[in-house]
């Protein structure tokens, strides 16, 4: 339910509103926006009478969202969420990228990684500390020890950190020392995990699930916003589909249907999604035409040498051209991409 | 199996050597592609010596296929297929955008639905005359009648037509009036019909089957590349997934999948995967960028009168505005598109 | 919509409804059973008027019927529909058993199934005589002449026949030497060939396609029962779904699920859906439990040497061993199965 | 890698061979059946040399496991694994039942279900304390109150407890006071969990993720395995596909071919898989026939009053005629289930 506030109420009345809504039961969610108020409040309502609210003082408007999820629908707040990280902002007309290796091994590889995605466009480093990986005997990560190298190398280029937590346990450690904090495909609905990061400041980078709806999506990131995290970021990385001659099937239908439905920012990641290199640019573009806000793109200075995912790595070179061929399509498209938007 | 011949062979020795391969109990397609002739030989290899082969006068060389389709692949020809219909030549650096109604309704439907789509840009109008309908109690097209309309309204615009056909029946009734046979989805793995239309030597749209592999598609264009017609286009027109908040999952990572496997012109068709008119644009857009060879959109004069699938057809207004949008991302990925190419 | 006559209603009174309802442009099915006639009415019924239809001389009741597919189901006809081959009542308490090798390849290879197929208490002799195979390049098939052998072997062992249909240019043919026309999977929404065996009086076995939904199917089942052909049995044969490590997933939850929904007998085929033979008899078994009408089986003399799916095929003694074990099952659910019944 | 030792080698042998597997830094898992003692190791196996282990006095044989998952392959341990629960063995030819409520509400409902299944045969009792919810704002469990409350009622009943576990968190608390740790479909690729359950030594029921692939599954479960937990049952609940006429497609084809691959039991629920109450019985019945080693089955004493998933709790009486049937089906494949296997 969304309780709109009449243009120029006074702060006790808005105060007032809340504590009512508070004492129902409700969870309030205050957005100011443009000079105006207004109050999300989420629970269980079955039992409310809607005019009640309606008639209390300051009160211009109340409204009922008919999808399961509330905070996240476009009903609640029709204008586009902005995520900011460092000197990015993600849902704006300025596409941002991430980018980086698929996981961290050493600090001298992400520094190579770090001064070639940062010179090609790039603000945002990404790589993996904490790996999910199918096997257990296979590498998993160097832990908190790969999340202070990107933080040591990001701090030197003027970067943020994109980097996975796994468990709730991990996430103490992540507010440390990244920036965003991701959500896996496999953890979409790792509920106990999803309130935890919902309990942090941080923005979340939330994957969508292998076999996961547009709709149980939705309510994922509806877990994060009800903890009162509000930067939540939605990224698509290919869903399971009968076809197994692509590592999963990249689903850019998503992104304008998601645009419709919410207004929190998308991501396209194209790296995981079709698995080989040289799919990745094709993909890429396309998701930029098709009105993605960022790109996550997996960059590796040797791929070939890569411990995880170096079949999908762009090497620099190729990761270069392809930001100079994304800005053609941005500009076609009204958007802007990488360095150009610096001038 | 390819055979290469040598440069500057004579035609005694090419006839010589298809003769042995038919003899063989092969067939044999033979390509005349920048001074060099190749022999395509296909059928039962089990008993043949290919050294047998390599050793007859006027061969260079001889090379296995190892994928399970033979004609349709890049290993049978190194060369993107172009097709041609009246002016247009679909698989090379311009984009051919075929539109028009889901079902062909009345001239009068059609033809204003021509006008638009030829001033916006299109050069082949498309229309069901035949059509594959869920239940047996709706409108089940206008038959020949409906080819017929489309023919003398095609005519009238310079255009060339594209409609299904979905019986071997409809094969001979279809090469009378239109340009291009499309198999629809449904009857992507209907053999009898991929024959039929392998004997004609019209260009074929073979559209994807709702849950059709790519290895399965491009043997279903085997069918009709091994009864001779070698004018074929695949189209990806979205494919069926646990996602039900599309009607289907447009698979645009088929699109530099396709152009690596084989050398057929890749067509993508927006509309049906999306089934819902606003999410067309983008996907059309996103298309253009993953490199799709043509664009199948569908267009009504007025889609809330229409008979068919008129929640997923663009009115003329939307469909000029995307054909302009559309050349924007064409330039950025070195392609043309549209009426500008004729300048 | 169903109209139900007054009991005793006369036969003139019928004649005159029907009469008027076709004049409202539906098609018209009469049906009676335990001194009750009904008269199914389909097609545009938009512009009826219920209440004038209910107010005709003998109507006792209208019923509309809310799913898209109305012949087909329980809301139309209440009763399960027996279907009736030679000795084999199909959709009753007896579970037939539709047995015989994937493709007819030579009069012996047929004749040493039989023989083994009878003796173990099949009563319906299955065999491809016109194969759907992915490839151009393999085995198509015997045509009429498979069909002719199928016809021969099977009154020497007082066998019915079950063969696929391809094409609509086949059923002519078929009607002449088979019992059952099969449409097979990547047939089910082939419409020209649906209203082509509905026109026959053969009865029907409708296989679900790869990717066919329940509602889909029931639609498809509507083409051949709207064409006045009442003999449809449904069979399920493994749905695609993203598991690989089988064929396809058979769907046993959909017999219950038809149950409910269709009065149409329902058959699975658990060899096409596994591909393997040693998961064909859980399967069976499973199916048996499941509420399965019929079981279709793949039995070949020498598995290890036929010429289509021979690594699915049961051998004579796997089949019999087979059949004792599901007697078994079928008693625990109250049904019978195999030679037992003709005791 | 299995190190076969050989008949009636000594202690010290097998101890001196485990600790150079050790110091080639693989684990070693030891088992001793049938007299025979074998070392499974793994771990990178990249730089050893079969050879060398081969030739170490007391060393009989050396056998490569070519699948990705090790100690859960039928190459590692030929024979089933039995899982032991308080007087329940599951594995072996008796069929466990696991019964109750979706999620626990109160002392009272969870008594009331028990004394039912208990009655009707079951041995162990099911109920979720901490529920994945879809919606945060949901009934999400009771947490370790639940817990205490199955606890309480399943002594009192003489039965085990199976509940599931969320997060890593929850695994010391569920420890305390459940015999079987679940761990649930959305959580098959929580990697962190999977090796927390490892740690302990209580059996584990391992869901099939809704879109987890078979050899996912498998090394999931190798988690739980390389940690040295070796009770690990794996339990299919239904896939994610396109038909959505059911809410999952019950995937009762794993259940043969998890036979073949591993040695550990396998479950099957078919209240989550069908999530409708009719549609159990036939499908238990059918996974009974398949060949199932236990039953995971929803039973809640007022389905219609449940806070969770009441659409697929049967009630007492469905269930114990359910019951009742099951063993006739069970018999006929030659197992037991329920209370019949008690005299």
């Amino acid at each position: 339910m969304v309780v709109v506030m009449a243009p120029g109420v006074d702060e006790a009345q808005v105060e007032e509103v809340s504590t009512r809504l508070r004492l129902m039961g409700l969870q309030v969610h205050r957005t100011d926006s443009r000079g105006r108020i207004t109050l999300g409040a989420v629970g269980d309502l079955g039992a409310l009478d809607v005019d009640d609210v309606r008639h209390l003082p300051g009160v211009q408007d109340v409204v009922r969202i008919s999808v399961p999820y509330k905070l996240a629908s476009r009903a609640f707040r029709s204008e586009s969420t902005l995520v900011r990280v460092k000197d990015t902002v993600i849902g704006g007309p300025h596409i941002a990228v991430m980018a980086g290796p698929c996981a961290v091994e050493s600090e001298e590889q992400v520094e190579q990684t770090a001064v070639a995605v940062a010179r090609a466009g790039a603000t945002i480093l990404r790589g993996g500390a904490f790996k999910p990986r199918t096997s257990p005997y296979t590498f998993q990560g160097l832990g908190e020890e790969g999340m202070k190298i990107l933080r040591r190398v990001a701090d030197r280029h003027g970067l943020a950190v994109v980097s996975e937590v796994m468990d709730t346990s991990h996430v103490a450690i992540a507010e440390r020392w990244v920036d965003i904090l991701q959500v896996g495909a496999r953890n979409m609905q790792n509920f106990a995990l999803l309130r935890e990061v919902g309990k942090t400041r941080k923005p979340v980078l939330l994957k969508r699930g292998m076999s996961g709806t547009i709709e149980e999506w939705l309510m994922a990131a509806e877990y994060v916003l009800a903890g009162g995290n509000h930067q939540v970021m939605l990224c698509e990385r290919g869903i399971r589909t009968f076809e197994t001659a692509m590592r999963n099937t990249l689903d850019l239908s998503c992104v304008p249907l998601l645009h419709q439905l919410t207004h929190l920012p998308v991501v396209v990641d194209p790296s995981h999604a079709v698995g080989v290199r040289d799919k990745v640019p094709p993909m890429a573009l396309a998701a930029v035409a098709a009105g993605a806000d960022a790109l996550l793109i997996e960059v590796h200075p040797h791929p070939e040498k890569a411990l995880s995912d170096g079949a999908q790595s762009l090497d620099p070179v190729m990761f270069e051209d392809l930001m100079r061929r994304m800005q053609g399509v941005a500009l076609a498209v009204d958007r802007t991409i990488g360095p150009s938007s610096a001038s």
